[in-house]
């Protein structure tokens, strides 16, 4: 048994933990020295909020390639950004097209839109590897076809779509293309104009901003084709009951989180930087990530891990004999490693996957966690497994 | 000229500044200690993050006298808290009682529904002062009436409105009683045991806790008519497509932003311990702030104060000749004063008001204002004031 006590957490692709250094800073400057609401006042302050919010838009907007900043629009969480697009384009009569890959952000709301507005869905299937053929995404497209979501990355298998393929694909249908970036964006590079119409992601995840942040990006134009979901102030045209028509304010009802998006533009600007400097790459972290616990766990007696090896470090597996609740207690009881069992908030994914019905236990690691640190979550596990052998 | 020049702000009513003592550290100490996202996994950290919301859930239902503190859902804006209340309850064939001196918050989802979803709305209209007559509530209802909404208090003219009164009408009727609690909670006791159904509320106005924070009360026996808004993983149930039935988890679908309601518990634990041991009574504080800006107002030549005094200290005026707009302009640029000039998104108070299309400029102060800070602020609207006299 280890006996080291600190506490290892491997569950970032529901937070990352902790934040980059200066983040929390951030946060607490803006909140001590400015305070102010964006876009409420026309005071030097609310100005100095309104340029944090306008930054973050041009840090998110360059990072994926967006034609303006204006083409992103800030939310509270990656779910709600989701439910602005899905609720803003389907109108009644509308088919679309999910993957069992795609989380219950994505699959909830269709759902609902599939029982009470008139749409129906085609749900994709995905291999035991959780991969999706883009080729049976755009087999499902046909007339009706108004969008298709398609979840980045699984948040279970941590299993790449080739987004960039199903955007071709896609070109010159009407059908719109909303990806669900939530566990790519800050592990992978994300080109909108490949042909991406609609793309939702928290900020707190891989990009590793304060929670309480998510952005939406919208093609300009897609733009028109939005209804609002959320009504109410903006700060704008007050006189009116109608919302502004101005694209992004239309979308921003209520004052935005400025304090956690000034954390935000810190984590994103100098992930930009990196990026631009080449200093760190991402991708290449997550994959050595991901290929020493893949590695490690295939070589351990009685497990089964799912997927393969990939740029973003989020792995399932599952411990025979040992429901995955209990394998994520024991990490945590005995060798204080905080990874999630479960299901993981995706519906449809498990059915398809070799561990099906009893969901997976789910390791996720950080841009900054350790070989050190992953070989100690393989240790506790062959701890576990060895324990359970005949 | 006055010369001092450290800043005064006076936008209160958009976002108290600064936060008392601890809610910063509070939010930084879950930052950084623990960072756990909560209900998203077993082990011990996300525990002690579900500790945080179940521990604000009590704060802010014993605040209002809620039965259960699962009566209390959160969410990221009080904005989003009204429109999840209002696409919750409202039906078509439905119809609304609503008052002049609503926030958009409450008046643009409502004027989406009567658009779009077969809903239509009787607005009741307030006196110069921004009184709304009960009465005249009670009998805009009728048998198709689903919900009656009124603003507590006017963000304009800072007008109470008698919650109390209304409910008692109410009392018998089917008509749900939503109460927007924006400008009133921490400043005024409420109870929502007097017949309120549903009341919304940021965090970070006077309850003081940290931006991107906001609370529904639902009464139980309205939870069940409550239909779900947005869509997605909730931590539970994971392998349904359908959101769970338990309440609240069915409203706060996505990651809640814990470290800010570890704020927020530190402000409202706070606040319920001064109101409870009596130490300060917030609402005489904000009563003799009010009274003082009032009677300071009075006093100057050209100037027209909206209302009368009350215990919120949120006062509406205008200086004749002068456009709102380059009041506060002077305010901020001269005197380093930052207060509101416009519509205050209120779309609907301004034809009732005496100041007209023009809009306001509006002064809100804080439960730490003090009486040489306004008298600072009255020295320097009495300078501009005087300037514009003939």
């Amino acid at each position: 048994m280890l006996t080291d006590c600190e506490r290892l957490y491997l569950d970032h692709a529901a937070t990352s933990w902790p934040k980059p250094a200066g983040v929390m800073q951030a946060v607490a400057d803006f909140t001590l020295n400015c305070g102010a609401s964006a876009g409420r006042g026309a005071y030097a302050s609310a100005q100095a909020a309104g340029m944090i919010l306008a930054s973050v838009r041009r840090d998110l907007g360059r990072l994926i390639d967006a034609p303006s900043p204006d083409d992103i629009s800030l939310h509270a969480s990656g779910t709600l950004a989701l439910n602005v697009a899905i609720a803003g384009v389907l109108r009644p009569g509308d088919h679309v097209v999910a993957t069992a890959t795609d989380h219950n952000s994505v699959l909830r709301p269709l759902h609902h839109f599939c029982k009470h507005r008139d749409v129906d869905w085609t749900v994709v299937k995905c291999d035991a590897a959780g991969r999706v053929d883009p080729s049976s995404i755009i087999d499902a497209v046909g007339p009706r076809t108004r969008l298709v979501a398609v979840s980045h990355v699984s948040n279970v298998t941590g299993t790449v779509q080739d987004i960039n393929a199903i955007a071709d694909s896609l070109s010159g249908r009407d059908a719109l293309f909303l990806v669900d970036a939530a566990q790519s964006l800050g592990w992978i590079p994300v080109d909108v104009q490949v042909g991406i119409d609609l793309l939702a992601a928290p900020c707190h995840k891989a990009l590793r901003g304060p929670a309480g942040t998510a952005m939406l990006y919208c093609a300009p134009a897609v733009q028109a084709q939005l209804n609002t979901m959320v009504f109410g102030g903006t700060g704008s045209y007050s006189e009116s009951l109608e919302m502004p028509t101005r694209y992004p304010d239309r979308l921003e009802a209520g004052s935005l989180n400025v304090p956690a998006f000034a954390g935000v533009a810190h984590a994103v600007g100098r992930l930009r930087s990196d990026q631009e400097n080449k200093t760190t790459n991402a991708s290449s972290i997550g994959r050595q990530l991901s290929e020493r616990i893949h590695a490690g766990l295939h070589s351990l007696p009685g497990v089964t891990v799912l997927g393969t090896p990939g740029p973003v470090p989020v792995v399932s597996f599952a411990i025979d004999g040992m429901p995955p609740a209990d394998v994520a207690a024991v990490l945590d009881a005995e060798f204080q490693i905080e990874v999630r069992a479960g299901y993981h908030c995706a519906a449809l994914i498990h059915s398809h996957l070799p561990t099906g019905d009893l969901g997976t236990v789910r390791v996720s690691a950080g841009h900054e966690t350790t070989t050190d640190q992953i070989d100690r979550f393989l240790q506790a596990v062959e701890a576990i497994a060895v324990s359970m052998q005949p």
